[in-house]
């Protein structure tokens, strides 16, 4: 199994053009065989997964909770922290690529966290960071991130 | 996919007689499409891994490291805490049910942390901590364990 | 001021004689000018912790919950974790000398974190586990304690 | 004692002028009886902590490392967490008030924290978030978190 794993990060409550957005691109990570990950719950990190899960993939939750029956229905690997929003540095270090889709100040926590670690952050319609590098769609999104893990192995 | 998890813990220097054990009890395991958690290291934790991987099953490393790289080779899906031995919280929280196979201090703060927690702990060869279910052999724990699951759900 | 810390462990529901000595073991770390670390809560942590400020100390405690408000009173420095019994950890690392009192399956886990990274733990009535030093009463473990402290510096 | 907290977050390298501000916060903080808590390491860190020191305060450090020592010299109350930059939520989650004082990606981290707890963030030549209040130097600063406060007891 590839073990290359990207991180979809994005907040609960998104339009609803984001959240189509975020499950292509769940879709889209599945289809190259890439573990995603995400924070587990709903808006953005549900949609990712429910995109995942329609191909085939295997999707992580790492959720704030200290039991595992608050994931979404489409996380395969539930993982409960107990940590809180405390948990949003394992998926950061967990990932080897971040796509960031809308998101508020969660996401930008995520963010913030992956630039420290020098770990590419993808966004889409999200907050402008130095750093963060845009893509148009969940097509260029995901070619821009595979794109990185390409050149690192 | 069963979401049920099994944790097992022990000790990175065991001797070979449980590292059998360890082996057979991550293929049992597996066997019944049962989710293998563990730390994502060496001695029971890379056996069992390794046991799941033999019957095909899906195998969670839990690391204390904050890069993924350090998870022993059949670890499908490294989680990167970053939290040292701050991280066996996590494995407990995670798990339905904790088989112990022998084990040092670190093992001794999982079982502590899971019967703390109201889990059911299973030991072969591990701390006598009361509260702890003896099992004489990997088909006892396994066996054991399984029960758990089957009488929660 | 001293920056040695002792850490002092032990359940919340525990027999009046142990609230006697953890309140003695508190005003005798507070005497010789050492910080007093425990996790905030109630029982031996709150004994122990108003001993301390009877002695004029300065009392730390690690708090599971993610505000401060569920310090006991006797708290002057609330650190408030968000990460439940995870918390425990921390309480441990930041102690040069462990001293448990009682205690049940969340003072294990202490106690085993403590001799996991090799740190001195004196016991009163607490769990026998191999490297626990017992001390007969609060004047006992304390002296051991400081001897520790004494030793290392 | 008054259990009031500040948190002061910043980089470890920032210009001279920022330091010197960072000083005249912490020494501020002190000088109203209030707890200091932050990083506990160089540059802002560092300064704050000097600043509250020369007038009496108390500093708390919230340490990524694992063991006490590599706090700067004018931390009272080393708290060794072992997490890494995961420590962050703490320092938000132990503070009432956060000012921040430049900083580069981990400190957007504990600002995005920290707005998205609610918690007030005052800053000075920091990141420009929406939600972050700006104070033009550290007496604006510390009168501004002072306030806050006061409105909430």
């Amino acid at each position: 199994m590839n073990k290359h794993i990207i991180g979809v990060i994005g907040g609960r409550e998104v339009k609803k053009e984001l959240l189509t957005v975020a499950e292509t691109v769940g879709r889209m990570i599945a289809e190259r065989g890439i573990l995603l990950i995400c924070g587990g719950l709903s808006g953005v990190m549900e949609a990712v997964s429910r995109g995942a899960k329609q191909a085939g993939g295997t999707t992580i939750g790492i959720l704030p909770h200290d039991t595992k029956d608050k994931a979404n229905r489409y996380i395969d690997i539930p993982i409960a922290t107990g940590f809180g929003i405390g948990r949003n540095i394992i998926i950061v270090r967990s990932s080897d690529v971040i796509i960031a889709i809308g998101g508020e100040y969660g996401t930008l926590s995520e963010i913030a966290f992956a630039l420290q670690l020098g770990k590419p952050v993808i966004g889409i319609e999200t907050w402008e960071i130095n750093g963060v590098i845009k893509a148009i769609d969940a097509d260029d999104a995901v070619n821009k991130a595979v794109g990185f893990l390409t050149s690192a192995s």
